[in-house]
């Protein structure tokens, strides 16, 4: 493995326990039964064709995190890019789509606004969404949140990220804090809605804080957005950060999954109980 | 006055405490301080202009709800509609609006995207926002919120308003229910973002019940959605809907109010504390 | 089975999908690997033992709600009573459950302070607990809220159940709404700290609303309140309120069990990351 | 003045604005009308009694805090101590206390259990109450909010404070950010329930960050927790902390006050709208 005294680091850490087993066990039958949870990874994998970025992720921040999730044999796992046509995010891919995992930066303007508002409709009508890092600017979590999304930012600082709720099943074996070596700050004022849960909170070197795991829902759909993740740091590789994204996708998939648009309904014949 | 049975049903109703005597004596002075609240009240105005719409309210909806708010010596109040040049929303007006106030219904599809995206930037910097009864489903209401908006619906039903929040400004002053003789019924599921407040809760006779008041905040500014209003029902004649738009009034007013776009901002330098 | 004309209308509903097929398999292996959700039901036990409540309930309400939990094969069910030593709920019953349900009504004064606060504190370090109907006002949930748990009663109204979270594991498998024939009204104001989630809106024949299905979460533990359940009628036999109680389990089941009294910790060495 | 460096500090910073012009304004006919907010400065004044802390606070801390209220005319302020017959929170006090400011650390085991409960009752009833610092821990707090209430803690830090909800009328005129030169840190995990808001972000130097203004409701009353106020350093000469409390004190109080204890009510004679 690559990025020398990062991953040092990271090898010289007690390995947090996964209850990989148990989930391995629940895969199996999850399979047999066919109610797997159907994962689509998506990334704008424009960063990574060039050095240094190349060398952290060779195979794409995408494929390190479908690799890292494969480990939970629940899941069924596809990636698709920005260059694939329709961003390979067609009408299809959405609709066999249980949770679909978001990250951009680079080429969000140029982002399809048609793809955008199906992405959203999807979300809308019970499609997870786990949101990363500068995927907060995205067309996507700018039309399902509806504030401006803005923050402030800095490179190369060091993170170090609480659980302010450890209730929450997104939490679930992830201890009290944990420290990311290096990581683009992000710091408040983060306008964002009053989130549903503000799971993680994220210390910065350079004195600042920011709200770095918060969950929403939007019409059926449960958001996870998570902070952690500049592509020139090898954030993706960290234990933590993987068990978070994992228990995302678990938190995240459907309760309902509607097959329409939403609509207003008239109301024609009343029966009272 | 109008509409008979429902206003004599009116007139028989105990007067509430409106504490306008503490309003006017506070008015005075924000008036010679120059710091009244700035209100624009905007409504389509496309209803009123036939019968039996015209009936109800000669003026216009906007035209009741600015002669009520009168009665608040804190308040400077102007007018816009549907039919004005930028349906009398440039970006003059908003700068020098504080809380908007907006009804809106049949043409809403038809509602300038570059003015609906104009007075959402405006609410994000911290305009306040009172959207009333079918404005759930304006470009304004969605963009800001993100969700779909959408609800059952169904005319001519009885309404009783149930405070749940009573400990909140909006509900100073408001029994702990009230009667809407007739209404439009809005039903759940209502697809909104988790309000910061619910402060009202209607029961429908058809069997039906809905968040009929509820907060929101979008970037720097505070919504109030407050579902009572069809067009068709003197519903904005009934004295404690009128105080709850006043109270709305003034909650909703700026703490803080950003003169541009926002935007993402990268941080230069660092002192720590 | 008994009470007549309810439990025809209940004979004539279409029976829900209930995916226990699939809770049977995964409850196959969590036997297997040890990690079955613990439960005690807990039920006063009082009105049960004379007519005309004993006809409905001949085994008790905490009997009712064991044998429709025992077709959840994830699920060890025990049970206690008020009557029993210490109520039944020793600092060894807790620890060995990890989702406490709880039925109270008649006694609610009489119940130890000092059980009370050792259930308090165990749902403070992550035992789950759904607290159902009158237990609203038991020294248990008043403890663990805060509040003054007050509301509006009155017998023998219908009750119309809404969906108003249908994005949450606890409203799974639920229909948008769904009727109880006969309830016990329990209107606004309810005096409850700002929920967590309000999945359930009830309204009642009688012109009021409630707040009928809400989460909480006190220190590590997750609660649930659900407010149908009059031991007068046989409301527990209902399939969506069946339903709903075995998803609140599943839900309230701890992410994280401490093991001693929470305290504040003096942090003595610091190293930053 | 005292504690050189700090207070060095601080006169060497821009001066806020404080609006203290309009306030005075309104002020004085609130004193006409006879609508002032009635504030109780509680403290236990223990520390301030021997040096260093006399030296900091020579009239103790309810002296400082009552001292920068009366800047703020609609305030009529009065203050109470531990060592006061009933800690000077008689049911008289109460009745006559809008809002309830609280110190208290050293003694807080030793404050009346009676007491303390006549406090929350009045809180429940309507009552605001701004707690501060290690007031956390107090008997009211505890009992208001059902939590364990613990954290961590370590003297000496300097604390960054973010404004996390500008849009909010306690954060009116704050800055987006100050700082505390010393303070006592309070870390996370913080066993509060759900925050309405959480208004301000603490970041400490020692790597950790707080919730460190936070709002809640019990009953019919609004409280607000904030966390800066160690007895050992001068940080309530700060201005913004002194702004804060102010704004706190005008958002607290009362919307509605009972004045009686709550109870549940049976609905007896039902009128359909």
């Amino acid at each position: 493995k690559v990025y020398g005294g990062i991953f040092l680091y990271l090898d010289n850490r007690k390995q947090m326990n996964y209850t990989e087993e148990n989930r391995r066990k629940t895969a199996y039958f999850a399979r047999k039964r066919g109610n797997m949870i159907r994962v689509t990874v998506w990334n704008e994998y424009l960063h990574e064709k060039e050095e240094p970025v190349r060398h952290i992720y060779p195979n794409g921040i995408h494929g390190c995190i479908k690799e890292f999730l494969q480990t939970d044999e629940e899941l069924v796992i596809k990636t698709a890019t920005f260059e694939m046509p329709e961003h390979g995010l067609t009408e299809e891919v959405l609709k066999q789509t249980d949770v679909l995992i978001f990250w951009s930066h680079m080429r969000q303007n140029e982002f399809s606004d048609e793809v955008a508002a199906r992405v959203c409709s999807h979300v809308r009508q019970g499609m997870g969404l786990v949101a990363l890092h500068s995927a907060h600017f995205s067309k996507i979590m700018k039309g399902l949140l509806g504030t401006s999304m803005t923050l402030r930012w800095k490179h190369g600082e060091s993170e170090r990220v609480f659980c302010t709720a450890p209730y929450h099943p997104i939490a679930e074996g992830i201890p009290e804090r944990f420290d990311i070596p290096k990581e683009e700050m992000y710091g408040e004022y983060f306008d964002i809605p009053k989130p549903d849960d503000v799971i993680f909170t994220g210390w910065f070197s350079c004195g600042e804080v920011f709200r770095s795991g918060c969950t929403f829902h939007s019409g059926y759909g449960k958001i996870f957005y998570f902070q952690p993740g500049h592509e020139e740091y090898p954030v993706y590789y960290i234990p933590e950060v993987q068990k978070i994204i994992k228990n995302a996708v678990h938190w995240c998939k459907p309760s309902v999954r509607k097959t329409s648009q939403l609509d207003c309904a008239e109301v024609k014949e009343v029966t009272l109980p």
